[in-house]
């Protein structure tokens, strides 16, 4: 019994004398609403009695409101259950758990289900801790799940540091860690199966330790199918989600086997109009879709909104507006097992958004334990910002590097060499073949065909290793583009149209302790520190890294020619090796349906 | 961590080498049926392959078909989970867990939550383990929901043993307890809190404690609505069901308020043709409606069946079949967060039903855990007989009772008195006044008016008390009909036309250390020994108590001239005090909304 169990309890025993003595009143009565009600799918007139941090009922409230009682009139709105984000990385925005807050909340997202595996990789169990430290200072809910295996594919990459079950006692055993995170290193299950199977035991020694203390775990199946598909939700232990469903068969398949299907709707990928149409064409029951965010850049939290945003974009193709609250609310708390927010029922936590145009999803207030935190997209609440210690803030361990440490050589003439396809909006690449030309035994980039190098710089002060290989298709003119953020190992990432100006940009970011550089002609033309883990800053607002990020990427399209949406997010994910078809590490060119390593030039 | 879950873990890592081996092969498939996938509420054709206890997966499993897999052809069948009940009595059908699985496992019945409160009236702690140890025999789920007080009205009745939140700690912490059962010493939270605001303190006690530990707690909210339904709810921990639920009204209610509905259709009660419209006519999400027995007598069971048959009789008020399935499989483990039951999905349990006929719902085989466990309404498999200790089979605890001891006096030529007034097939009871006539000081009974004594003799050696009232509606002609089964507290219950009869039907009760006794004219013509703390017997199969029960409605009816459907279950009843109006303890008449004892005679 832990001290947050107790405390509930004292306050359920005030509800009740609240309930039924006819001399004790509401704090507070959101009065003459249009209900939401996610439990039975309907929309009907109630007031809302809350008390403290719950609710005390939903339906006629006339009886409990009292003279001290705080009456919102909130006819012509509607109530629901604030919205949970079921599956999110603070680092894609690059901001603390508090700054990422701070622009949620007024959206109307009252729960956070963080993944902080990026975190994981470069800092480990020391650098996830420390998120969590910041998330317990927060009003609204923020828990994690957390990776069971760091880095995915052992042997093919090098992470700062290697999680494995050995972790999970200290890791899981925290209220705010709801669990394992995805388990991407399993995406494939085959290839682990066949290369490395001891990976598989200690994957089942990890869940099966969730499992016995009450703690869920989240999978990761993107384009399984069958015996695959059924052997991924087994070594998940049964009950898994997956956020990487891309097409309408694939969530048909996933649904049918008991996966729960988290449509993503992030800044760079977005997956719901292709899945929902299991929904929309086949009818199939929508009690396990869910929708999530993944990766959220803070231009987008801004402008466009969170999860009530996604809600908009999922009534737009054609779901009941109420149906798809529920993939927001109810769904997800069942999913995880919540047991005190997704519905707005007696003695439920007091988390609500109030929205006033449902097609719209236009949040207008939003109450988080109780108390109105956000009016008409401002916070009403002051949430300080928060520093992180010194100890996450050191975490690229490399001295500079020099032009012969970056260039692939070859001795002849010309030569055919592979390179990695970008497919816009997609972490899946394609595989390609070129001829490139060699100059002084220097495999030259050709932008004719638009083939860059691609390198991955080891920075963990581990292997050192340098990962070499080609990227077509990223659209970059001049200059070069380097960063700390490379999934998931997140070493550094480089492109760029000549060596020299790619030897300065991974050295500004060497300097900076982790950040994002553009690079031209020797010069740096824009570039962001990212202090903590090379990841995130808590040196700025998101108010701030939103600027900095738009003032990045017009630098990027306009200085350096770059044609691609988002560049830097899309260069961070051509080193994840979850998810096919060919991506690079510090060990190189990487087959990821092969597991292995494969060459770059032929 | 126990050793379920390592031996969990130990057969997950085997499932995925079968999936992905080329050489490993399912032990049985199940080839060519129609899959009633209950998570997407779809029918489609797919085979089910099975390793060991659990389920590879559903789909194409041709290439899972080895040289010594057992392919059962099922084409034309309709393959499902197993039916879940989720609140039933084994005490209701007299019979041991043993011998009311080997009835119920045939009808595809292969989960049952069992609430043993009245065992833990009479025997406490020590004879709802015992319950426990015998379920731990069985190769079918059976949980326990178990009672955090008895008895459920201290100080308005007295039971065998005394449970409060300090038994909490004992009785929850056995993994085949899945947490505390109905909490109907709140159902009508007012008065409690009104009388015994303490009785609150403690259940928030055991409520808290429960959820600590992962436990789940059942509610029961007879016709509660508003402020009052919503005090229930948080008494129970927010999260509830409800069994008790007879009208539309109530199940739109409920549902609306969070309560999972267990819509009762059991042998005596049946409200799910009500209930089932808040669903067929207002549209209602049905996610939180579930189906439940309650109480069964073994007849109904052998004859009708047991969930399949509360499944048709659903189908038949215009459920979509699949909908109806989802009543007893998913619905019910998401309420209870059973997280290897109610789906077929990768790596749950092979707990299967295979229909030959949906609409009719008619079981041709039944898997538990893998295995063929019967066949066309047979048992394939071996269930020997269970024999509990002595311990619990010498709960009588009173002397023989004489005719001074039982009857109503009163100093006038008539008296003007209360009876309970029986309602058919419902737990609620009416509230009656009378003119009888008194001859020798002693109140007369009236066939004419069909008003009776009706007594409560304490037989736990505690009080020692007898309760006195009248009871009409029993149509009862001749005779007098007594039992030790009177719930919750299992004193002795006795109504007839005459006082001596009614002496000798007692004191039958009491020589049989606890049963039924039929008595005409001082003579036994009909009784039954129920050994197991007077409620329940070891040394009767399912097929022998039904012919029993069978025989003596026969002489009730022929003898007695009883005119009431299933009188022994009506007559246990009328001792409930938890559901209105009014109700007799050994304390006397007792007004169940007023929470207090009210004199009989006026």
């Amino acid at each position: 019994m832990d001290t947050k169990g107790i405390k509930e309890a004292i306050q359920w025993r005030k509800l009740i004398d609240v309930l039924l003595d006819a001399k004790q009143f509401a704090d507070t009565v959101l009065k003459g609403g249009q209900f939401i009600n996610v439990i039975t799918r309907e929309i009907y007139q109630a007031d809302v009695a809350i008390k403290g941090e719950y609710i005390l009922m939903a339906g006629d409230c006339e009886r409990l409101i009292g003279p001290s009682t705080k009456v919102e009139n909130v006819a012509g709105h509607y109530i629901c259950p604030g919205f949970i984000d079921s599956h999110m990385h603070f680092e894609s925005a690059m901001l603390t758990v508090t700054e990422f807050s701070k622009l949620s909340i007024p959206t109307g997202t009252t729960t956070l289900v963080a993944d902080p595996h990026e975190i994981g990789n470069v800092l480990g169990v020391h650098g996830m801790q420390e998120m969590v430290r910041e998330a317990k200072t927060l009003p609204n809910n923020v828990f994690f799940t957390v990776p069971c295996l760091t880095p995915d594919a052992p042997g093919l990459e090098t992470a700062g540091q290697d999680i494995t079950s050995a972790d999970m006692k200290e890791l899981l055993n925290d209220p705010h860690v709801q669990g394992i995170g995805e388990i991407q290193g399993f995406s494939n299950v085959r290839p682990v199966f066949e290369n490395a199977p001891e990976l598989i035991d200690d994957l089942i020694a990890s869940v099966s330790y969730a499992k016995s203390i009450g703690k869920t775990i989240e999978g990761n199946a993107p384009a399984l199918f069958g015996e695959e598909l059924a052997a991924h939700i087994i070594s998940g232990g049964t009950h898994v989600s997956c956020h990487e469903t891309t097409t309408k068969e694939e969530m048909v398949e996933k649904l049918r086997y008991g996966v729960s299907v988290f449509m993503r709707e992030g800044s760079s990928q977005r997956n719901m109009a292709e899945c929902i149409r299991a929904i929309t064409e086949e009818g199939m029951d929508s009690r396990r879709a869910i929708l999530v965010s993944d990766d959220m850049v803070p231009e987008d939290l801004m402008n466009s909104g969170h999860m009530n945003d996604i809600v908009r974009r999922t009534i737009a193709q054609g779901i009941d507006p109420v149906e798809a609250i529920q993939m927001v609310t109810i769904n997800p708390a069942a999913h995880f097992g919540f047991r005190d927010i997704g519905v707005l029922t007696p003695g439920k936590r007091a988390d609500i958004a109030v929205i006033s145009d449902l097609i719209n999803m236009t949040v207008d207030q939003v109450y988080l334990s109780g108390r109105k935190a956000a009016q008409q997209n401002k916070l009403t609440t002051d949430i300080p910002s928060y520093t992180y210690p010194e100890s996450v803030k050191c975490s690229v361990k490399r001295k500079p590097v020099k032009a012969q440490d970056l260039v692939l050589a070859s001795q002849a003439s010309s030569a055919k060499v592979r390179a990695i396809e970008v497919i816009p909006d997609q972490n899946l690449t394609g595989a390609r073949e070129f001829e490139l030309k060699v100059k002084d035994g220097i495999i030259q980039p050709c932008l004719q065909q638009d083939v860059l190098p691609l390198l991955v710089i080891e920075r963990h002060g581990r292997s050192g290793r340098i990962g070499k290989t080609f990227i077509h298709g990223f659209k970059l003119k001049r200059g070069a583009i380097a960063e700390s953020v490379a999934h998931d190992t997140h070493n550094i990432i480089v492109t760029g149209t000549n060596y020299d100006d790619m030897v300065t940009a991974v050295n500004r970011v060497i300097a900076m302790n982790g950040g994002l550089a553009l690079i031209l002609d020797g010069k740096v033309v824009g570039d962001m520190a990212l202090n903590i883990g090379g990841l995130m800053t808590d040196e700025m607002t998101g108010v701030e890294v939103s600027e900095k990020i738009t003032e990045l990427h017009r630098l990027a399209q306009e200085e350096l020619g770059c044609g691609i949406h988002v560049p830097f997010m899309h260069l961070s994910f051509l080193s994840l090796v979850t998810s096919p078809e060919w991506k690079i590490t510090d060990m190189g060119l990487i087959d990821v349906d092969r597991f292995q390593v494969i060459p770059t030039v032929l």
